[in-house]
């Protein structure tokens, strides 16, 4: 089913409405998860919309909760998210950031309590196009072998880099694995093989099959024992400075994923003079002659503006049910 | 050659004071080095020591040059390295970012015009010592092909996490390629394969032949595309804060390898009450029950401490006879 971004935006909107969200916040919201869609994430974007209507029908995800500054000194600050809308909160975090870092040059904020915040790079295009610098990570729930074990029991912890540039930001969004669940069901429906590596099987094996790592559930980390000890390392320090919690205590059921803790980094380049990001961001891409971070997300975009968006067909009527309910 | 630690830091020392450092910039200098061995990376301690000589006496690093602050806005500083001696720009440059940390709760240092610093680690290990958690990365010269390409043209931009605890610090220390080329010839000369794909030999095929990826100058980034991307925005935004140059400016002969730009930030846990960097540490190593960042790092330098180290016939060789010269 082909869908307009306006005609997508609109629905969430509806159905957050539904579910109990203001006005405002069901835009912003909804407007968060379309942006996903349309930059051709769909899993972080409409795809995870169910997962987090069936959240807050639980009680999981609180609608009305607001991320609040619970505690300051100077350019950093430690947020209680409150069990609120994980999207909002880390928005609303970010933008936090990036304010403060206008008069101090470089700030942080870190936000605990909070749930999924769905797509990573939504906050990195957002401190981008803004004019910021940023870096900024969440925890999950223990979905990855830690390397040398054989069961989960560090988080993906997706990790994000962003640098404005007006001819398209460079925006770095990677969980620290190097498949999502998700992408080994993408390539095991089309019955491909991975173009590398991903895990092991049952046997221990490295292995490029698909099914073998769903059913072994040991998915690889980015570099092996990099991606492990760089998951460990981020857990801590977002779990410190937030007073909040790390992997090894946030619910392993997906539903009942909160009580996460994030990390929100904003630098302003124009604090020192001549910190021309476009200039050298321009300079480097040329040089690189490869793929940048960020390209194809502005590809997907542009092409889902003119064309529509094919979106996932039970996704999408389960919103469009929500939003004429 | 069993050397102890102490005689492997004065014979440094003077070997430095031989090349023209003054005394206690000469003794901070070798013991970076000496710590780095004594840790168990002697490819970016003692081993390096001669390329860092010769840099010196072929000028193109200046051992009278301090790194001075050139700009400041709030909590972010720009430092110009002035081509001085890498180790001690990197050391003061942190030194700057975790005392400004103090009073501001999150501070950035950026750093260009500088030279290679040889074991990143060693700023996330100072930090931690002085009670911060820091994030801090180079650019280098262009050493690695970017993912989907077949010649280098970004960095292996070490990038470096840490933690403080007292019972250990937690500090990621981790190059952007899956193997260095000092770790590809030291498995070449054990006659051993890599524990895992660790480039593409010169057909374009992935390969565990160490000696295969010599060949083909095609290392692998950490995590295929994903590190490929990280390299590449790290280095913009090192290029672009400390105003210095990016990896594509840097020449690739590594005894030209100056005017590198490197970001230290440091954030001080002890400003936002109740961040128990310590607690949540212990807690986290404790579920995870696999190997932790620095864990290895600790043991080597016990065991080194204890028993003394056994350096590099040849390094070891070039130190003693600079330090009687």
């Amino acid at each position: 089913m082909i869908v307009s971004y306006t005609e997508l935006a609109a629905t969430l909107e509806r159905g957050l409405v539904t579910v109990g969200l203001e006005t405002d916040r069901a835009r912003r919201c909804a407007q968060l998860i379309a942006d996903s869609t349309r930059d051709g994430v769909p899993s972080h974007g409409l795809n995870l919309f169910p997962r987090v209507v069936a959240m807050i029908r639980s009680g999981a995800i609180d609608v009305h909760a607001r991320a609040t500054c619970v505690a300051a000194h100077g350019a950093i600050e430690r947020w209680d998210g409150r069990r609120g809308v994980g999207a909002l909160n880390a928005s609303d975090a970010m933008s936090a950031a990036i304010a403060r870092a206008r008069t101090s040059g470089i700030a942080c904020v870190a936000l605990g309590n909070t749930s999924h915040w769905m797509r990573g790079g939504s906050y990195g295009w957002q401190a981008a196009d803004a004019g910021a610098i940023a870096l900024c990570w969440t925890n999950t729930l223990p979905n990855l072998p830690p390397w040398g074990a054989d069961s989960p029991r560090i988080g993906n912890n997706p990790f994000v880099v962003a640098v404005p540039r007006a001819s398209g930001h460079v925006v770095l969004d990677m969980a620290l694995s190097q498949f999502s669940y998700g992408a080994l069901a993408r390539y095991r429906s089309r019955g491909e093989r991975l173009p590398v590596a991903g895990g092991f099987d049952s046997e221990g094996h490295l292995t490029d099959d698909p099914a073998a790592i769903e059913a072994s559930r040991r998915p690889l980390p980015i570099g092996f024992w990099k991606g492990s000890g760089l998951s460990i390392v981020l857990d801590i320090i977002a779990a410190t400075l937030a007073g909040g919690r790390a992997t090894h205590e946030i619910p392993s059921d997906p539903e009942g994923e909160t009580g996460l803790s994030q990390v929100f980094i904003a630098i302003d380049p124009s604090s020192l003079a001549g910190a021309d990001a476009q200039r050298v961001a321009d300079d480097v891409i040329a040089s690189v002659r490869a793929r940048y971070p960020g390209e194809r997300t502005l590809a997907a975009r542009r092409q889902h503006l003119q064309d529509g968006i094919d979106v996932d067909d039970e996704a999408w009527g389960f919103a469009r049910r929500l939003s004429s309910a």
